[in-house]
């Protein structure tokens, strides 16, 4: 093309011969892609390249740069300490909920733009917007305002930002690109430091429900989410958390708001409970505020008191009872034992084929479908007694979404040796604190 | 996509994770992406799969047949045996013209359908439309007509046949994707075979010219394209030639078609006349004419009666002269000495700034532009005598031509032990025809 300094093939070829791109040629490859000049097919074979030859920690910092720079960069100036979180995705994974309000209640403020769920994770506005009349947009002017006024805002995400990333994420979808730490950990840090994060704690989920399956690349993936935070000058701390079995016993819209509020009232699963307060201590420590012992302020309901005030800023009402589905399926449990295993990506399939989640973009969500665990890995089931709650508005679905609960759980039987040792073993995953939060990095 | 019994992604997936795909995901993805089912930005990041992963025999020949399947298969009959020939490309590379018309004056039918040149190797399409009315669009009549009375046929290749590979072949030059040997050889094998060969010598050029760099890429591709033939019934013959140096001394178009008219009336360069006659004796043996001396029959003038046929049978005057540049610039040797080194790509890349060649597709050539070597690797050269012409009508074209020529060439002085030593040992290649043809490789 003519006036471009570089040639796209000649990008493509050289990270395809497994060469370092230089500051120049990536600064200048996602901005021709943003402005159309790389056409799509000349970034999906570069992303490929990308996904089979890698790139190392400076180049992803440049590529994560050129992203941030393709669109607007917000800048929340607030009278408190403001600080980020951000999770991979993982199922039953509802600790924004509680997480916002319980920091901005201990004093720091907590801007927490958003997406939407896809596959078999859900996403946190989906969950929002099963409490009647919240509203996920909010201007520029709004975010400000109700960080100053109430210190906690979850809202959308607006399209003016990083929309170089917007357009990649959508093109790596359907090209089978995804898989890359690099372009993973930059497409999550151009959204966040866009959005003017200055501090960031990472909940990097590890195991089956995780999009990182081992622990070697969830570790590689909070690395890298750290050195990038680093080369931006954003104070990052990255946990290693277990997603291998779901994160409390709600996996879905209304039912994961209904579980929040339980832990916002100082109940709640104590797995949830444990990585809120977690995370949460992390923030605070970020935010200069590491003396606030968020146990106690959650236990004071000044959290719960923050979560209504958030609510009702974004229009919706705190009190109003939640969506119902229409149909209920129990499953019952098929002999007594104790529970060894509830894996994460069977449960979240499940809910996602019960109507909790999205095949397309733009398809809607129910906003009451989803799953209840009545019990968790370690926990005694009896034959006949009750294992699971499915809900959805369309009935039709449970036989969808059955063989991928059933395959999702194993009972070990009180008379089988070795499947008791394995329960024991297996029992504690996800069950409690120490098992959840399983390292942590930090730059 | 409804209807569709693959995903996309997941062929491309497959490949990625180094997995061999299946005959059905092969034969549906080059359909779907004949269809446009499968886009562009998918096919890329599967073709970037494939260059960085491989494909084995069984793939190769596969993509190949599906290649084929994605357009008309012509079926040449004709009294006589037919057989092709091919060359992945060469600077100089004028084999073809004398080529086709002696096979067919030994009793062979010779149906060669031609691309263009792009970059710095010529097409051989480009050089015959040098002689005045010689048209290169033929109908699959004409062509038929032509075999059966001259027994030889240069034309183009029509669009039906293999689109798929069309249509891959110009994403792959966009995407940094041409590189690798199985998407190499099953576009060459995939219009061969639909063209209606039968039998098939492929000229596989090694050295700076060429594609192929290295004798070990030129080895493999040789491989590939000989197991391809085979697992699609064509008998088929590679041999490895080396393409350091030009072939002959005339690179371009009008320039390379007066080389050929010499060599079939019995004169022009060695080399030239030594791979002409060694591809010729391939021909024969597999159109079961092994017994036809090739030598004999050029000696005897009966190629060139042919040659003057074919020319005519499409338009062309065989006898009127060939169009002269505006503009004839001599470069004469700097030194005297021995000329240890001309470099083939140097050359060719002269010769298309001087216009001979095209830097995109449609872009005009010019039939008299090109360049002269007034002497070969081994030749003796002495201070002020020309050593090269440069034709074409663009005078301003030289300075753009003159430093890749000038980098081309190095002459050992007389007085230079080292260079000389080197020089005698450099001297043969190219000259000689036990030079140029390397390794031979058969089904």
């Amino acid at each position: 093309m003519k006036g471009e300094p570089f040639a796209a093939v000649d990008v493509i070829r050289a990270k395809r011969d497994g060469l370092r791109l230089t500051d120049e040629q990536i600064g200048w490859v996602i901005d021709a892609y943003t402005r159309g000049v790389v056409g799509d097919e000349q970034m999906a074979a570069l992303a490929m390249a990308v996904v089979l030859r890698g790139m190392d920690s400076a180049e992803t910092a440049r590529w994560t740069g050129a992203m941030i720079d393709s669109g607007e960069r917000l800048s929340l100036t607030c009278s408190r300490p403001t600080v980020d979180k951000h999770s991979t995705g993982g199922v039953g994974d509802k600790i924004t909920l509680p997480l916002a309000p319980l920091v901005a209640a201990c004093g720091a403020a907590v801007p927490q733009l958003s997406g939407r769920g896809l596959g078999h994770t859900g996403g946190t506005l989906d969950k929002l917007e099963a409490i009647p009349g919240w509203r996920a947009e909010l201007s520029a002017d709004e975010i400000a305002a109700q960080l100053d006024d109430v210190g906690a805002v979850v809202c959308a995400a607006t399209p003016t930002l990083a929309p170089a990333d917007r357009k990649l994420y959508a093109l790596r979808d359907v090209t089978g690109t995804v898989e890359s730490v690099p372009l993973i950990a930059s497409s999550i840090m151009s959204k966040k430091i866009a959005e003017g994060a200055g501090r960031l704690v990472l909940d990097v989920k590890t195991g089956s429900g995780a999009f990182m399956k081992t622990r070697a690349q969830a570790r590689d993936l909070a690395t890298s989410l750290v050195e990038i935070g680093a080369a931006h000058g954003v104070a990052t701390t990255a946990v290693l958390t277990a997603m291998d079995t779901p994160l409390g016993a709600a996996v879905g819209n209304a039912v994961e708001v209904a579980e929040a509020v339980e832990v916002l009232r100082g109940g709640g699963p104590s797995d949830v409970v444990e990585l809120t307060l977690a995370l949460a201590r992390e923030m605070l420590a970020l935010a200069g505020l590491g003396d606030v012992d968020p146990a106690r302020v959650l236990a004071s309901g000044q959290a719960y008191e923050t979560w209504c005030r958030m609510i009702r800023a974004q229009g919706g009402d705190p009190e109003a009872p939640l969506p119902r589905p229409a149909h209920v399926h129990v499953v019952e449990a098929a002999e007594s034992g104790t529970l060894t295993r509830l894996d994460a990506y069977g449960v979240g399939v499940a809910a996602w084929r019960l109507g909790a989640g999205r095949a397309r973009k733009d398809d809607p969500v129910q906003p009451a479908a989803g799953v209840l665990c009545l019990a968790k890995p370690g926990d005694r089931v009896e034959r006949g007694r009750p294992l699971f709650e499915l809900h959805t508005d369309t009935p039709e679905a449970v036989s969808a979404a059955l063989p991928a609960l059933e395959a999702a759980c194993t009972i070990g039987r009180d008379s089988d040796g070795d499947d008791s040792a394995f329960a024991a073993g297996d029992a504690g995953e996800g069950v409690t604190a120490s098992r959840i939060v399983l390292e942590r990095f930090a730059s």
